[in-house]
């Protein structure tokens, strides 16, 4: 179906999203701006869709999922080292 | 299944993740730390997850995604404009 377009998209964006950001921080360390609340959504949230993934035996989400953990995962340990 | 705990936890996450992070940078205006790069994925990816729903008939995928696309759509507009 030509429309599945729209889930290989959506797919590869979210894989993807986190790596500019977390590149941006570990650079300028500058973590003022980011939201501490947000990015713990963003791990624990990322993280449930990897371990849901396996229950489900579903690649693609266990995949752009493990990319999105470590990707936030190192965000939001700079963000809290930035607060100590 | 007692395993779709962790679908429910992931899609609550996501669903919520950005409003901390559009509240913020509202109240703030410092988007010194945010990469714009990640914030066009982050959008045209919720946007995209939104129409695949739509084409999938998928009420959750469509619900979290249009709350995503709208927080996301949100900060975008906030960078986009502090580099003006």
């Amino acid at each position: 179906m030509e429309l599945a377009i729209f889930g290989y998209i959506a797919a590869f964006c979210t894989a993807v999203s986190f790596l500019p950001q977390a590149v941006k921080t570990i650079k300028t360390k500058d973590t003022n701006g980011l939201s501490l609340l947000t990015y713990l959504f963003l791990f624990f949230g990322s993280l449930s869709w990897f371990i849901y993934g396996i229950v489900l035996s579903d690649v693609p989400l266990m995949g752009t999922n493990f990319l999105t953990t470590i990707f936030t995962g190192i965000i939001l340990f700079l963000i809290l080292r930035g607060r100590n």
